[in-house]
């Protein structure tokens, strides 16, 4: 009765429509649905870290355990597993392994974010940061806008070029390494995807009608963004009490607006073409709840699977 | 790679040898591992609540994901899945269904408690409580001790009439339901297993010798022990700032002694003949993971499962 999906199952049947529809159910649901207090916990070697996100929206409870193995060299450092509960018994319903998954998963938030709140012409995409996570952002960003040109900004010029070929040869785009100054100023949509501590670049630098997507601050002490940025700026979230609790907007006084608000048609996003909207994303449960329903939903609707 | 052992699996394979052995292996544990916070969630209908314990020790780390669905008629109330995880990878490594191995985990805590504190010849046990835990209560605590005379206490007497049966049919012990005062005063160990949120009993019925487990209170305002019998009591429990927090011992200024500690070696237990101990349960996850660990060596000692 307990439907399992192994991780090669899960990383096989994932794409980044999947991701976004399933994002979009999430966010719609974070109006009715519930998320429950956030774990830490980790092995007996503390610097190997799990979380515990723990939440319910209709007919979906559960709780993903994330892991976080940072001496991991042949597996990735990240895992992530979905635990479902039957919604009319309590027992056990699903596990789904999803950390292939679950990079698509975080991708699609800040694309529904780029879909939802930047300008519809938006061509120029500049991503800060060269890592794994960046290259999915880039991909998802790309499906929802016409986007034409991408800018890439690394700490390491080495590392930067590296990860332009990567973006180039996955996506097709044309792809540029460039100073974060170049990149931030020409930028229709800015994604960060770093684990900064301090601002990634300087407010002044940000031209109106840019949307940023933030997505690295998970964490107290983490930042991107520059606080200058925030009075001249729309701000929205996932969750308006964790973003300003471990989110970037941990850094900022005024509350951020629910993308799921917007969605729903409760609040208003982008208003002006020349509004600076910016949307933090700190990740929460009904993200992976709904992810790994709807990888259930694709496996069931495959032919004649008898695994 | 990963294992899951299902329910009728695990109900198959779980004895009282198997949870106590794991429950001691736990309680050892609790000097050197780690439990996080607990987190209780809920599905859409908020009376259906789950809760997440994890923790870690040795080459152990992960979840227990406890439900209670109060208003299942078919299947049990109570449902438990143990998500362990790879030590070396974070990856997950096992799931295992475990609502009737959960009984068996929890009177096995009872159990060792006795098999610890109560005196060699207690020859009486009183139970109060008529529920399902109760049995399991009483059959896991008649294995570490010469029990040969069971008393049960329940408000009704028909519920305790039929309790007493069944109890004398399962462990083929002179049962005999009996009002509290007579039940308390007679026991050599007395175990409260209900829901109270008041004294069960007067402490003055109380004789010297005694030992009492207690294992109802897990949450605030949960109460089964007379406040009176702290003063002249010796109190251990599984983990003090839990016990003290939401267990029995909330009611409690004293801090109690980990029973951990006492099969260390590193506490005294019971010290005279006359000593009257008390042991409160309020449960934690490494008693989850180290039953699990044991229900999945017991099936891998298996000859010739290809399941």
């Amino acid at each position: 009765m307990t439907t399992f999906l192994s991780e090669s199952e899960s990383a096989a049947l994932v794409d980044d429509e999947l991701a976004l529809a399933a994002a979009r159910e999430a966010f719609l649901a974070t109006a009715s649905g519930s998320t429950f207090p956030v774990v830490i916990g980790h092995s007996s070697l503390p610097q190997n870290r799990f979380t515990l996100k723990s939440g319910e929206a209709g007919d979906l409870v559960g709780v993903k355990i994330g892991s976080f193995w940072p001496g991991n060299t042949e597996l990735p450092r990240h895992s992530s597993t979905i635990v479902l509960l039957d919604p009319a018994t309590g027992r056990l319903s699903a596990v789904v392994e999803a950390a292939a998954a679950n990079a698509y998963r975080t991708a699609a938030a800040d694309a529904l974010a780029v879909e939802t709140l930047a300008r519809a012409d938006s061509r120029t995409l500049t991503v800060i940061g060269t890592g794994h996570q960046a290259l999915h952002e880039v991909r998802a960003v790309s499906r929802v806008r016409p986007i034409s040109q991408v800018y890439v900004v690394g700490r390491s010029p080495d590392a930067a070029r590296e990860f332009a070929a990567r973006v180039a040869a996955v996506t097709g785009l044309p792809v540029e390494p460039v100073d974060a100054r170049t990149g931030v100023t020409a930028a229709d949509v800015l994604v960060t995807a770093t684990t900064a501590r301090e601002p990634l670049f300087d407010a002044s630098w940000v031209v109106p009608g840019t949307h940023i997507s933030a997505m690295g601050a998970d964490g107290p002490g983490k930042q991107e963004l520059p606080v200058e940025l925030y009075p001249g700026a729309r701000l929205f979230c996932d969750l308006p009490d964790q973003s300003t609790a471990i989110g970037e907007f941990q850094h900022v006084s005024a509350m951020p607006i629910a993308l799921g608000s917007v969605l729903a048609g409760d609040a208003p996003g982008r208003i002006s073409r020349d509004d600076v909207t910016v949307f933090d994303s700190s990740g929460f449960a009904l993200q992976d709840l709904t992810l790994a329903a709807a990888l259930l939903r694709r496996r069931a609707s495959l032919p004649g699977d008898a695994s």
